[in-house]
């Protein structure tokens, strides 16, 4: 399977021009946007400088026109290799104006039909900018008020291309490998940070840009924890291990987990392995464009309360995926998203089957006109044995 | 060189000892986070889940008494492992009210001698919730009014114990090797992607936990950026290869970069890395407890100017390291933070020799009573030539 870096700027355009579709219904002039998948989605811009929180970036989306970037002076050349063409750049760091007054005034000077600029402020959003400086930027832009943007940006997002789903399954398909090399990397002896070093060296040499979202745990009969960091106890014969992947290849997930049994499985973790297994069948027999996330969520729940068990602690059984490893909606009784074709979807059933032992299992789907097509292969019929 | 995961528990002990006599002093009641790194250097609580933007995480810091966290179900389990022993958990996704009731109820329940929350909200800090909910929290907790906390945070987490400093020491230690090792990695027909993937195998494989960081970018005579995504063009004899590396082993980074000629450096490459080369020892030289970042800043800057540059658009000439690859303080003009022993930093020298030729050169100190403790092994005096 291949895959190539980017997007045509039809990509792009296409995606700003159904923003400032909904922009003008929603009565913005502008959104505005300052994490890195939006500065991804919209521009195009990649850079590991996400990692130093020293400085913040901003990006516009006029309700017409195109994006202008106000960034650091650090960003100037990176991003001047993006589509966006306008930049405005300021001499950072500066703590005493971080960008706030180029900012305000870039707002300002736009086109004003409705006064309002909208910021992505709800679920699943942070603003990324100091609180002191976002109050110091509302005050600035004064009589302009900002807006939730967050309906907009997740309607977008939620539903993927061809092109970004084309992303999204190669590196679900590298990391299916990885998982079929499980033989190679995990056994009795080794800890879960042993495994855990191996098992992300070896996502990596596959092909993985990065892999973020990294879970190695283990227990007796099932493992104890489904996101806890990987401890130093050797594993033993009967332990159940499992292994959670949001791995990422040119900005897009997938998020799917596999258990193994070491050397043995008891009648418990076979049984636990079963039902979780046919709830995840019911969950993607369930998928289809017009269904709700809820519904998805039904089908799941009712064979785990038929083979008596009730979802655990984890507190959906599913998610979207794309640019981050988790996105909305959630699978879950109260979510009520109606879903779409091209939405990629983690189908999760899980539930703790005894005391301090949960079973989760994890597939990746996109919805298509005539359902769920599996982005993943399979997890095997019976829990694998190493 | 070995190195010990964690803290023994004195360390956090003596972290929250501090924190609270400064809140005292700061009239506040509780201190409240939200975000990875406050998790980490108050509870010694690490996870990959950061990654997923569902859910928020709070940790609250009385002013007397023990560290409580707010979590939601997921991570019930993995916080347990941690010296918090009061946890509060809430039924998460649930959009409709992600935690804020159960927080706000938490904080009003503290003892109330100043009426005032401290939350991170100044420069390098964000708050990790959606901004509606920071809003509608803030309206919970009246009369109780959030008041800033950076300075505490910042001047805590700016000053490392021995036992940090020794885990930077392990990372660094670990990319220098790496670095040693470039001519086994990197040559001419080989593309910045292609030695950027061979080059995080490398870093990993020795034993840094992640290495979120790291840049590849090459051009003729020099890089023309210190920040971009890596490209697929082969490099070609006489480009320079910037790395830069910001890797993690148990939370603590280093970060810093070197500079290598593809088979043959130009004068112009020469003398640039040259001059760096002066700027860098007197930006080291000049560390010592009582100096402020812009005299550290200014020792560089006169060793440039005399060879005829000027500091480029990177806007500041080193920082601190820590929890983050760049932290407090910034060695620049404006920063008059006093250095004092214990601080780690990065020593980053750098200008544009010619448009789009950058010259950039960084080594990481520790500020010991009689000066720099060099904890990379110092660059080669003359460019490398691969």
């Amino acid at each position: 399977m291949t895959f190539e870096r980017g997007f045509a700027q039809s990509e792009y355009e296409d995606r700003v021009a159904r923003a400032q579709a909904m922009m003008r219904d929603a009565q913005m002039d502008a959104m505005l946007f300052m994490t890195e998948r939006e500065f991804t989605y919209f521009a195009g811009f990649q850079s590991n400088f996400w990692q130093s929180p020293t400085r913040p970036w901003f990006l516009i989306l006029p309700a017409d026109g195109d994006l202008i970037a106000v960034v650091p002076s650090i960003g100037e050349n990176a991003l001047s290799l993006s589509w966006v063409k306008t930049l405005h750049i300021w001499a950072s760091p500066n703590p005493q104006d971080e960008g706030i007054s180029l900012l305000a005034h870039t707002l300002q000077s736009l086109p004003r039909r409705f006064g309002q600029i909208g910021v992505p402020m709800g679920p699943e959003t942070h603003v990324r900018m100091p609180a002191n400086d976002f109050v110091q930027l509302q005050t600035a832009l004064a009589p302009l008020t900002l807006c939730d943007a967050t309906d907009i940006v997740r309607s977008l997002r939620m539903v993927k291309s061809e092109a970004e789903i084309a992303k999204h399954k190669y590196v679900a398909g590298l990391v299916c490998d990885a998982y079929d090399n499980m033989d190679q990397i995990a056994r009795a002896g080794l800890s879960e940070r042993q495994i855990l070093k191996a098992y992300q060296l070896d996502v990596l040499a596959r092909g993985a840009d990065t892999v973020p979202y990294i879970v190695s745990t283990a227990g007796q009969d099932g493992s104890d924890d489904a996101i806890r960091f990987p401890n130093d106890r050797p594993l033993v014969a009967g332990d159940v291990l499992f292994i959670d992947t949001g791995a990422e290849v040119d900005g897009y997930y997938c998020d799917f987990d596999r258990n193994f049994a070491i050397e043995r499985a008891s009648d418990a973790t076979r049984r636990a392995y079963d039902l979780v297994y046919r709830a995840n069948d019911a969950g993607i027999a369930a998928v289809r464009p017009g269904v709700r996330a809820c519904d998805v969520w039904q089908a799941m729940a009712d064979v785990l309360a038929e083979g008596g068990a009730e979802a655990g602690g984890v507190g959906r059984m599913g998610h979207g995926i794309g640019l981050h490893n988790t996105e909305w909606p959630s699978l879950m009784a109260t979510d009520e998203t109606v879903l779409q074709e091209g939405m990629i979807l983690a189908i999760e059933p899980g539930f703790d089957f005894a005391p301090g032992k949960m079973m989760l299992h994890e597939e990746n789907v996109v919805v298509r006109s005539d359902g769920a097509e599996l982005t993943t292969r399979r997890a095997a019929r019976d829990i694998p044995i190493l």
